[in-house]
C-alpha cells in the first residue's frame, strides 16, 4: 500500500465567489430558483452580475471550501480542479494554497476563464447561485494525478461536477485508483436539482463507489425518489457503509450499517449568509476521520463547522474555523 | 454658469483591495510601514500577496470609496479614474456603478492591469497598505471631462495620485475647470509620507487652488511641518475656507476662518477595520454639504459614516450607511 502523504484530497471546481446581498424580486427577475445552483454561461453570468448591487469576491467552490477548511484545521489536504491563468485564477490559487493545501497542477492557458459563482444572498440568509463553471468544467480523467490520490486516505468528490461528463469520467478514475490503494470515497450530492438532473448515475455512483456520502434532505429524498425521510435513510443505509445527512437547523443524522446517529444543530447569534454550510460541515465530519474520531463525535464536528461559517459572508472562515475548534477543545 | 447635473465628481484611483487579516510579523518581513500606504510595482505586489493568508476582494480606491458611499446616501455622483478591460476592471466598474455613480469612460485596452491594493489588516484593526496603481495611474489631462467636471458642485481629488506627474496635472485641469464653472474643489491628503514626498506642491495647491481640505492629524502636521496641532489649525485656516482634520477616536475638527468645531467620534461597539475611515469620513461631510447642512452637522456626517465603515471589513458598505444615516434621522 502507498504510503499515506494527505488526509483528504479533493476533487472540484475551482470557482471565485461574487458575494451580494439582494432582494428576493432579483431572483425572480432573474428566473433563478431560490436556495439552488443554476448553471450559466459566460454571457449569462454577465447579466444577473449586471443586475447585483455592491459585491465582495472570495475563493469558492463546494469541495475547495471543505478542502480549504481540512486545511485550516491542521489536516494534510490537496486539491484538484481546474483554472485559467486569469486573476480569479491566481485568487483561487491564492487562498487554497494558504490553508496549506496541496494545489500543484499549473493554471490552464487556453479554454474559457476561471470559474465564477454568482452567490445571491437573501435577506433570510439564503444563499442562490448562478455558476458559470468556465474551464473549471474542463476537468477529466488527464487531470487525475495517480500518485496524489493513491496517497490519501480519503478521496473527497463534490457532485456539483456531475453536470459535465468528463468531470464524471475523472470521478470514476480518480475512484478507482483511491479503491485499488485501500483507501476511502466520499461524494458530496450538492444539490437536489443536480441530482434530479442525473439520479441514475448518482445512484449507480453511490450503491457502487462510494463508502462516505454527504446530501441534505431534499438531496436525499431526490435521489431516492421518495417524500419520506425514514424511507430515504434505510435506503442509504443499504448503499453506503457511512451517510451523514444534514437537515439545517435539525441538525444532522449519520447512518452506518443499523446506527441512527442523531446530532443537534448548535445555537446561532446572528445566521448572516448560509453560504458553504454544507461544505464546512463535511469538513468538520471528515476532520473527524481522519483524525480516528468515533462518527458521533464526526457528526458534532460537522454541526460545529457548520455553525462557524453560516455566521459569515462567504464560505471561507480559516480563523474563526480553528478559533471555534480550539474552544471546542479538539485541537 | 452650467446647469448643475451632479453633487459631487470624484477624480483619483480604480482600485480593488486584496484584503487579508495579518499579523504584525509579516509588515516587518514586508518591509512595510504600518498603518500608511507603500506603492510597489507588480512583482513586488505579488511577492506580498504570496505572503498572505486567506484574502477576500472588494473594491475600493480612496476617491472611489467616497463617491460609493455619496451615491448609496443618495447624492447624484460621478467618477473619473482609470482601468484595464480585465476582471479587477470590471469588478471596480461593476461596484461604483451599483451605488448609481456614473461612470463612462471606457477600459482602457492597453498599459498595465487595473490597480489593485493589499489591504493588510493587524490584530488591532489598523489598515497596512502595498499599492500596485498600475493603469490607474496613468491618469492624465486628457481623462478629464469638461462638461462632466462644470456639471458637479464639489470636485473631490485624491492625494494619493499625487506620486504621479501626469495625475497632478490632470488634478490642476480639472480644478481649472471647476472653478471657472464657479464650483468648489476638494482635496484629500489621504497619507502622511505621500505629503511628505510632495510637500511643497500640496502646499502650492492647498493655498491656491483648493475651498475644502480633508487630512489627519498627522497629514496636517507633515503639510505644515510643525509638531503642535494648534499651529497647524492656524496655518490650514489661512489657506482653505473649510478644512476638516480627523483624529480617530477624537473625532475631528472642522476649521473654517475663525470657527473651530469640534465633533466627537461615535462609541464602536466592534472595531474590525479602519480601512476606510477617512474616506468614509469625507463622504459624510460633503453628504452635508451637497445637502446644505451647517459645519457642524456636516462634520456628524462624517463621524457617523466612519464610525459604520471600522465596524466591517473593507471600505465599501452602502447598505450599513443607508441604515445607520436613516437611524440618524438623516434622509
Amino acid at each position: 500500500m502507498t504510503q499515506q502523504t494527505h488526509d483528504v484530497i479533493g476533487v472540484g471546481a475551482a470557482i471565485v465567489d461574487i458575494i451580494a446581498r439582494v432582494d428576493d424580486g432579483v431572483l425572480d427577475e432573474q428566473g433563478l430558483s431560490k436556495g439552488a445552483m443554476t448553471l450559466v454561461d459566460e454571457a449569462g453570468s454577465s447579466a444577473i452580475y449586471g443586475a447585483l448591487g455592491d459585491a465582495l469576491e472570495r475563493s469558492g467552490g463546494s469541495g475547495a471550501n471543505t478542502i480549504a477548511a481540512l486545511g485550516a484545521l491542521g489536516r494534510k489536504v490537496a486539491f484538484i480542479g481546474k483554472r485559467r491563468d486569469d486573476e480569479f485564477g491566481k485568487i483561487f490559487a491564492h487562498d487554497i494554497r494558504a490553508t496549506g493545501a496541496a494545489f500543484d497542477a499549473p493554471a490552464a492557458t487556453t479554454g474559457e476563464a476561471t470559474a465564477r459563482c454568482l452567490v445571491m444572498v437573501t435577506p433570510d440568509a439564503e444563499r442562490t447561485m448562478a455558476t458559470y463553471l468556465g474551464v473549471s468544467g474542463d476537468l477529466g480523467p488527464d487531470d487525475i494525478d495517480t500518485e496524489t490520490i493513491a496517497g490519501a486516505g480519503i478521496l473527497y468528490l463534490e457532485g456539483y461536477l456531475w453536470d459535465k461528463p468528463a468531470a464524471k469520467d475523472a470521478f470514476r478514475r480518480a475512484s478507482e485508483i483511491a479503491h485499488q490503494a485501500g483507501r476511502k470515497v466520499a461524494l458530496s450530492l450538492s444539490d437536489a436539482f443536480c441530482v434530479d438532473r442525473h439520479r441514475d448515475s448518482f445512484r449507480e455512483i453511490v450503491a457502487n463507489d462510494i463508502d462516505i456520502l454527504f446530501a441534505n434532505e431534499s438531496e436525499l429524498l431526490s435521489l431516492y425518489e421518495t417524500e419520506d425521510f425514514d424511507d430515504a435513510i434505510e435506503a442509504v443505509a443499504k448503499d453506503v457503509a457511512i451517510a451523514a445527512v444534514t437537515r439545517g437547523p435539525d441538525g444532522a443524522v449519520i447512518v452506518s450499517g443499523d446506527e441512527r446517529i442523531a446530532v443537534p444543530a448548535q445555537d446561532v447569534a446572528t445566521l448572516v449568509d448560509t453560504t458553504g454550510a454544507g461544505d464546512l460541515f463535511a469538513a468538520g465530519f471528515l476532520n473527524g476521520m481522519a483524525t480516528g474520531q468515533p462518527l458521533a463525535t464526526c457528526g458534532a464536528m460537522g454541526c460545529s463547522a457548520a455553525n462557524v461559517v453560516i455566521q459569515i459572508l462567504g464560505a471561507r472562515c480559516p480563523d474563526a474555523l480553528k478559533a471555534k475548534f480550539a474552544i471546542e477543545g479538539w485541537t
